[in-house]
């Protein structure tokens, strides 16, 4: 009996590996995708596996491009960061994943798609409303809140003897000791023997980093041009970027090279519980402090705290609560590309042994900065009398607080 | 004639030396006034200097206390920054300067203050609208906004003419090229060859951090105690420390000796010009990064995100902008004070080369976090069920949107 | 077999008529509760109904002064209200019902409390959160979100068979084709035929106002005084009232007879949904009038604001989606009450066919306003010179906006 | 002696004679400027006056359409007020009359512009903020801020004398003691008598509303439709108005009729003082209800809560506080503007004795709201299990924190 076609997020591995056959004796009919979004994979062997296993078809798509161009530039732009420390790696990614996988499902004429994810996290909540938002018809199978495929597979020890019962190829390489998620803009480590959050990840961990304490002792300075708001131009000591793909790329190298952009933080998902991420971020690091350092030298001071206040917290709390694909978020976002229509300029940075310092910034097109206004040293066109006046009426207010306090009999003057 | 008395803000350089024998030609009787808010000075030479040139007495106060707890443990608890980026060190001191300059003028039975600070900064709006907010009455003289002190001290040559004149005693060491201003919670640098926001600092700009290219080869780890969102122990390996002060000193030799802290950027006055600062603040950034981290463990993520978006973000620009004694600083500290009742716990921290890494946090206290519900691997008191129907909860009003844009011909599955 | 004691919120109609004997005929003890937080109920006869039809005991509490107290005088502080116009009456009062069937529930020891809400509405969310938040192990039966149930019960028809069958009581009045749910706060009306957002209610369906077009041609004038925020005395032509439900109580005489506070509106509810709904408020319209415009004369114009923005916003959202129990509605309550510590004084209000006219305010104990001050004629301690320095230092930054514009070639002054 | 051309602001009244006289003495040669925003004017004579007293040329420029096109309805779609009250009349009609008095000074090669404005008032403010982003070089001649011109004319009878000296014409009318200032949007009644916070106005005083009282006994019904947030078109039982000033001026007239859109409010300057206005506003309150409600059935609730608390709240008070020309209003219209995209339908209202009812509202094109899926009584698409999933989820947040506050021994059960 065929149930009907469903489109799996497949990446190879054990428990995707047992939903696609799990799946199959369900009755289904099972198109596989894989999004290739800077991660490193045995793409051939991935899709050999799939088909073995019994699916219809193996679908895998370059997404790097839109990724980079369309979230991780866009959560650059927005100085984007969850909680104030999470550069959103995961959460950036999963918007293009589930919109391939939609076309996908669509083209290959699925009614249904399914995916790993586990029902504690974060991502089955952000890929879910994902493919309602885009299809709303679909029907979503989570095999992993699902109670009869829950009961059936209890642990790895589960897994791995229905993968022997069923011919699933199973790589030998032992499990690493906690999980792992990697793409162009991040790669994360979480549960297992992460769950401890006084447990310092051992160095091991981590993959997109080396240890600052390994990085070279020489610095490197760079250069990043931007031009509204969006990367399009570093500069190395050994060459220039120009491309999207190609500039991340090599700002991960960088970054990977001199140990930028590692966190450890507990942060709070969408769904209540707090959980405990390691993240390294490398380019998205570079980019950010560089992003923000030019905003300084270019963005009016009153736009820049709305932005800072509404668009920068909005945006970054819709994307991690997996609601790109949403009124919110386009509302959010188009304050957020507004900002940055004179983001114009070039930050010269170091990068030294965990560490982005800023060397300088200059912008060929702003002038909202002025050596000679700015300057201490001269007063042309400026009266300082005015000051008093600034003062004076902003004092109106104050003082009257000022008495009111001591009427209450608190004395601000205290020591 | 004698005009009155007043209280200057004397730190014994060239200018409010001046100033000093100006107001006393003027028909002034001066009190000086300098505060001990942790920096380096010649404190008996300063008073020697003031006494020398006229004024009637020097007072000298030690606010490094009140300064490290009223103040900077404040924007600790706060994880303030102005513009994302600038710790505040100088606009944390302001606010106990002049809160002693104006108990000094009062005890002292001066009419008036009077302070050394130019024309087109944040620090006179600082310490004026303090002034007048403790003592509504209180007249200030800014002699740098004054058009007769202007025309007579037009620059350097005029103020060293004016000191060998009247015997001021001037200090050989040249002038730096660029001016400081120090106190416990950072050292900042601005001005002159600082003016050019791509030129970068010659190394002995800093003088609060060595370079991080010269810090140790061995990092050092230390942990950080809080209760309520305040550092009540410092342990390093060689020693802990409990008293704030000392604490707080024992952050910045540690930060110091790490190369911890430096910041480059273009800034927004208040007065509405853009300026470059450099600031180099080793215990600030140490505690703030520790305390950001520990209210991941232990905050409610809703009050977070409140707390974050408006009280941050308020108390930040509050202190950037000089409203310390106001209403509404007053009104946000009380919600900030109220957000870290249960901010308890430790953070174990490594000091490496300019970086300062999370190793691990835990709290005796705390309980919000559990390794156990965050675990992937149990579903003890969770049901992944209830996921499903959160997600499509969350879905009716997206499921919406996805229709409605395409029915507007977007098609929201575009790669 | 008993399957254990449920506390079951009835309130003697057919819903909860038939859902008390459905709990009984599936095996378990029941406990009724009903509060009384003003609304017009035969109580008596709830009472022998619920214990004809097998209710072990019915509790009936009078939670009006904490209702008017602790929830509807702090919406009053807060100038609450949802989406810019509800006034949140039944948000207002799940709170303190839930808190008191908890209560009992605990004293009876039942481990199970259930409710007659739809699966569709917020009812079900406000009660069962504040269930979960209060008895974390307390288990909920929402009997019209059980399959079994809804598959029985399937429309009005069954539930007046099933009654029929098990004598259960019906009273003859013909239900009305919408439905209602009264408090001392309002009464809201939703549903049935108000489900057509262009119908016009009825006129029949308002009864806790008459009709404007039927209120008396001549008006009244009353005064209101607040202390804290909060209303501590009604004067009206014939009687004043200090008593906290007293004078609640003599503000809805007084609105109905002037027909003060409807409202009909499309809102949104936490689920996701859009729903018409329909409410009369009139006290708390009266007082919301009369509180917000008092905070004119006595409240910091940058407290206000902060407050404005932040605490009405998001108290009033916390309190629609049923987060009454929860650390942001704590956090953000500290804000608003610390808000008030000044809002003191009276405030006089003309009543009139629907509307609320102030008449003046007056504070005896607030002097933020100063006739003198603000008067145009007197320029007695203001020097209209520094308003020139104001403007100046404001308008530094914009005149550099007014350059950026004109080299974009947008001409700001064009027509 | 000639001093240069400066372009005045006359209304033909006592005090722009005075100064426009005044400014001749002085040596400037003055082309006068009346915009023509809505207000009453015998624009004839008010030419011939300034002719006679000696300006150079009088400029009267009809800036209706833009007021209520470029302003007057963008605070219709934003559902401005400020302080929760004030519709802004008067901030809404500033930058078109200083846009348009710039553009005649420009044409006229005047160096400079000048005002009547008080020293004291916001007026002030936001012509000049406006001035000088517009033309960053304009000169501004204050007069009431000018030491000389304060001392020369003291109070009223100093203007008096000097009109009798220098043959000023003066309308023998006895001014009302206090000042209007009328335009489409309102008419706006401060100062003199009126500064008395707790004096009713007489009724005199309002001239844009006759008194609720005194309005017809029957109501009147009709319809505004609404496209992308923008009044379109105004149905009444007589006529049907498409053009914007018509449909405004058709609002205004029926709002005068039935008593709509009085408002008498203590409210903050911008320059921190508290002042008592009276306005009344008939068009703008009629068209702010209707907008308000079609948002609800049309808008996205989570868009709609971002555009309330950031957008409605900014926009509202860069208005006020003269911040039209700025780069934060326009970023705040951007997002206005875009989050109105769909708010498209028709509003049926009912207007009677002061008050504003709605009826009904409808969409042709918009349909975030279903009567199907908002009825209670069915459950198509619609799954009741659902929302236990949804609140299950939500209470593991709220669980742990109804035993945080246990442990601390707060029984939130408490009654």
């Amino acid at each position: 009996m065929v149930k009907g076609r469903v489109c799996l997020a497949y990446s190879g591995g054990l428990d995707t590996s047992t939903i696609l056959k799990w799946l199959i004796e369900e009755g289904y009919q099972v198109v596989c995708f894989l999004a290739d979004v800077g991660q490193d994979e045995p793409w051939k062997q991935v899709e050999e596996k799939a088909l073995k296993i019994g699916a219809e078809k193996m679908v895998i798509l370059d997404l790097k491009k839109e990724f980079v161009e369309e979230l991780c530039f866009r959560a650059i732009q927005c100085n984007a960061s969850y909680e104030g420390t999470y550069l959103l790696g995961t959460s950036l990614a999963r918007p293009v994943i589930a919109r391939a996988q939609i076309k996908v499902a669509i083209e290959n004429n699925c009614d249904s798609v399914s995916h790993g994810c586990t029902g504690k996290g974060n991502d089955q909540v952000r890929f879910e409303l994902a493919f309602y938002t885009l299809q709303p018809t679909i029907k979503v199978i989570a095999p992993w809140r699902l109670p009869e495929f829950c009961e059936k597979f209890k642990g790895r020890q589960d897994l791995l003897e229905y993968a022997a019962e069923h011919g699933i190829p199973v790589t030998s390489t032992k499990a690493k000791p906690w999980s792992m998620d990697a793409n162009l803009a991040h790669c994360s480590y979480e549960a297992g023997i992460l769950e401890d959050p006084d447990k310092t990840p051992p160095e091991d961990v981590w993959t997109m980093t080396q240890s600052p304490q390994k990085a070279p002792d020489a610095p490197v300075d760079i250069t990043i041009h931007f031009e509204k708001g969006i990367p399009v131009k570093v500069v190395t000591p050994e060459k220039s970027y120009t491309d999207s793909v190609e500039l991340f790329i090599a700002l991960n190298k960088l970054g990977f090279e001199h140990g930028i952009g590692r966190i450890d933080i507990v942060e709070n998902r969408f769904i209540g519980l707090k959980s405990r991420g390691c993240y390294d971020s490398p380019a998205m690091t570079i980019l950010r402090d560089a992003h923000r350092d030019l905003e300084g030298l270019v963005m009016d001071t009153a736009v820049r705290a709305l932005r800072d206040q509404f668009v920068t917290h909005s945006w970054s709390y819709q994307l991690y609560n997996g609601m790109y694909f949403s009124p919110e978020r386009e509302f959010t976002e188009n304050s957020l590309v507004f900002s940055q229509r004179r983001v114009n300029g070039a930050v010269r940075l170091q990068l030294y042994k965990g560490g982005v310092y800023v060397l300088g910034r200059s912008s060929a097109t702003e002038k909202l900065y002025s050596e000679e206004e700015a300057s201490m040293d001269t007063l042309d066109n400026f009266s300082p009398m005015d000051t008093t006046g600034f003062i004076a009426i902003q004092s109106i207010r104050l003082k009257k607080y000022g008495l009111q306090k001591a009427e209450e009999g608190a004395n601000l003057a205290r020591t």
